[in-house]
């Protein structure tokens, strides 16, 4: 199918393998026995670290995956007859095969249209005003993903908005941060300042997307929230027996600093693509690059021709949209073939 | 707290860690970036080699752990109104926090004793008879455990036994094999001999107590149980998003037989452990030592001298029991050490 | 508040009470003692009365409301992981606090808009073909409304298309029949024609809105679907003790027909009411008046005075929209009073 | 099969009708039409009058059925992971086909032996302090039911323990009041005395068993644990339209002090149909006779012959128990007729 044996996978960070530091740390998790269910001696040191990055006091948990991460956090957040507020193309929404509702026992998500894939206090407001009878489940929490799913990016100015909004209604605020990393490096800004500092009461952090092979880490600001988590975790099925090939690798890429020079990268090569295909002819972006994502919009039959060799990449049907996801291994060479690809496609449509 | 820097762990299998083979894999899959969500190059193959393995075209998925793996499985079997006849002992009844009933929503676990942690057929029936109004949850699956959770075996004529008792009351057979390779090595039968030949629906076969980081395989002989099953552990967040890193290390094991070698040779290092602690004076048997757990009571200032010497392993309360594990990498020295500590202890006590 | 001491409850066919002939029969059933659970002199009479009714040897069942009524025939037709689609109007979706999704522990709603509150085969196809991929629920089901949320009807032909969509793709077909005797009389056809001689799976029927203090039945005419429904029931605190107080109540509807009487007379009132409001200087029809309830626009000064003078009803926020529901207790002169205000209402607004 | 028509249910409260006081009401309530959702002019009434009777200044909540109220109060006292400890004859762990797991979504029962189907304080510290690791659902609640499911009674000092040991490990209290009516009466206290003097968080009251058509009301002393649990009855279907015809019958055994006579009348039955039955050759006392069920142990063959008679009354499997429950309108009539079949019963046995 593919002309040469480089695999041509952009369709999301999680082709990409296990980066150096993360494996480092796995294998000298390896070297010897270790004790079960978090208390051996990796995983208390991640926590550690963890609340060492964000210079806060929080409560850290481990999960296997972000469907597991964010649901349970949401699950905690309320209850099943509470609403939790999101954008309309939130991947909780979106992508999760009703794994919110399902961990929540029913709780439902509504949904708010909002430039660039983000909330805004206004779209929230009115949600939350919309009705106040006991049919309508009662908002509760609002979820917002950062770096968003279309890879743009909430400014701090913008997620204080929306935490004086959250207060205006006694809602909780989560942060789905599938690609927090590439967040903070994109902002220059500290996970401190892009989370407790601006409100947000838990966190999702994604590893799989950073680097890892599997993991994710929760942390809660708002430790009320968090009473009795490591119960809910066991009980889901999110509790691993082996946690050190969880914590280990965590550590590697928080020691190392790898959380954010992979982040970076990815974010640089999300820029350098995107700098290489907008501007070419019948390429348009439909969302700034601010992150790792670039979304154009292509004539369908330039995709047809990519995807015929053997690029993968996501499609929006109907729309002739592209999404394009670097990672902490993405290459300018694999780029440049993409972007010659690209000039190839768009010449013969 | 331990005199030397060797732990002593015999607390449980999953205090091990990743085998040879299984990291071999995993480094393998680690070279190239590949497909999400098993649609890689590995994934496929493992479900392939356990086609091969069991002699049979199951259904093969993948998840991250044990709770996980059961209770699908069980939600699968059943509906939230259904109930699960499973041994007292059984591990989905005493340690899943309730996770069996979470992902079911709802089904009850009736619980039966028997001698060695074994279901009978009668035990079975004495439950399926006792009431048959609607206010009792109707029995619709059978768990067992095989190795059992006190380290006992389950011969074939015992399972041909309560699949007749299955089949008599419509009921589903679910096995429970978090050490299913000890089962088959120290039964000295074919995995297929083992399940699908004596009436198993679906088996849970743990990669984590046998060499793995982590990662469980469901197998569906009865497939009409397992459709749409992708669906539920994707909803359940159980899917992957890096599956290579769990489908590889299987394939490791399948491949290279470890999945085997490592379980006989997890049984061998029970039994050289029962041969020398049984007969010590205060060291009784409680259970037959039939695969990789040893059970044994002592006296309490036994197992206070074997904990102060660093030991880690489960005790009993108020009952004087220990219980041993022995994994893919317990080594004689380490037994010899415990023995000897044993000895000293019982003199002391 | 209200100038004289008639009530001016317009807002919904629950605000009604107990219509004669259900009444008789509940004092009739409270005669003498009966078994409890459905096993007494009643239940299987009602049961039986309902297969003659719609001339089919469907399953019956009688829960306390509309509510549990659809969550629970929603949650039998699929699983946890699949979908629902619905009309964006439906009850289910906007009025339910996230019922369907407790029942059914997760299961999402897929909705879709459509003229005159209506689902259509194109609407529905639009959402099983948008995506084949693991992380969208499954489409297993269609929900309609009949009458719909906005006082409309599905023609026989309209059902017959929907229902070939169905088969298209392999999907079940639900009725919330919350107004399903006005629809019956409205069209001017049996409850066979209207269900499953189009090919309605199972149907809720409300008999609170039809004249009961409460109490719906639930009639399964794909009886695969209810295999064991009476245990979920039971489970999910729907199962009446003394069912025979639900059970009577149905037994005088349908042996007295007032089932359709009370509906054909629901139907006439609303028509009254429309032809009296409709035409008025500021009024117009949101929807077509078809079955008990009235949708009309009005200038928001015109509300506002009918609110002052006791009026309830259903506004429609930022929309000048009012819903009026007629009953089977609903009198001309209660009507020509609202006209009559209504007139007033405008002349000052 | 009867000789006679005069039905012999003795099997249940719940096969008598409504008694007057409660019908008077709900004809009353029918007089004119009404609010929906407990927006009535009876609902608030109701609510109030509890408070008044209870002389506390409680949450109140009507649903529908005892399954319903226990489990629903159940899920708002803890979440998932917790654990509720109750008796292991509790209403909840042997009736309810998984009602209460299902509605708080996976929550496991914990059940603890106890003489006279009473819980005691050293029964509850057994299993708190058993484990405390997190595979171990943790405990979180008390469920007590009183009177007992055998027919006893909890004294105050005995529920003052309860309360003390809940104290000790952070547990709440929940009181299933299926036959609270009678224990009020039985041990002549107020249902202040009963409930939060004593330390109940939350009390469930039955009507159906207490004269009621259907419908229990729900007590939160604490009402911490209450907060938005009108969004919880709704979302799980137990939310009346028509409330008034729940709230007015219980307004009417409130108001007319019936609740009380029903209870007083119930009891004396009890005691009159002890004293008939234990004595005569053959027939024991099983457990003693404190509120309206009489246990009594029975020749096989004398149940058989009772049976025959025409009597529904439970039987226990294997152990010839049987169970007689009097009701608001049992007859020395009928008791002595069954006195009499028993004593013709005993001498044919």
């Amino acid at each position: 199918m593919e002309p040469d044996c480089t695999p041509r996978y952009l369709a999301s960070d999680n082709t990409s393998g296990i980066c150096p530091e993360a494996m480092e740390y796995l294998l000298e998790a390896n070297r010897s026995d270790d004790l079960a269910y978090g208390n051996d001696s990796w995983t208390e040191r991640a926590a550690d670290r963890f609340r060492e990055l964000f210079d806060y006091d929080c409560d850290v948990f481990f999960v296997f995956n972000g469907t597991a991460a964010n649901s349970l956090t949401l699950a905690a957040m309320g209850r099943s007859y509470h609403s939790v507020i999101c954008h309309e193309l939130a991947h909780i929404e979106t992508d999760e095969c009703g794994g919110p509702e399902f961990f929540s026992n029913g709780a439902k998500l509504l949904t708010s249209p909002g430039e660039h894939g983000k909330l805004t206090p206004e779209g929230i407001e009115a949600l939350v005003t919309k009705r106040s009878d006991i049919h309508y489940p009662k908002p509760r929490v609002i979820s917002l993903t950062q770096a968003t799913e279309v890879g743009t990016l909430y400014s701090l100015d913008e997620l204080r908005a929306i935490r004086a909004m959250a207060d205006k209604h006694d809602l909780r605020l989560h942060m789905d941060g599938a690609r927090f990393a590439n967040a903070c490096a994109a902002l220059n800004v500290s996970p401190a300042e892009l989370t407790w500092q601006v409100g947000i009461d838990a966190l999702c952090f994604s590893g799989t997307k950073n680097g890892m092979a599997m993991g994710e880490a929760i942390l809660f600001f708002n430790r009320e929230l968090s009473e009795d988590f490591a119960y809910r975790c066991k009980q889901a099925g999110q509790l691993a027996s082996k946690m050190r090939f969880i914590a280990a690798p965590w550590l590697g890429l928080l020691e190392s600093g790898a959380w954010r020079t992979n982040a970076e990268h990815a974010n640089a090569m999300a820029r350098y693509l995107a700098d290489g295909l907008i501007g070419l002819p019948g390429v348009e972006a439909m969302f700034p690059t601010q992150a790792n994502s670039v979304f154009v919009s292509l004539p369908p039959a330039a995709i047809a021709e990519l995807k015929a060799r053997g690029w993968t990449f996501y499609t929006f049907i109907g729309a002739g949209g592209a999404r394009f996801v670097c990672s902490w291994n993405t290459t300018t060479e694999l780029l440049d073939t993409l972007i010659n690809d690209m000039r190839d496609a768009l010449s013969q449509a």
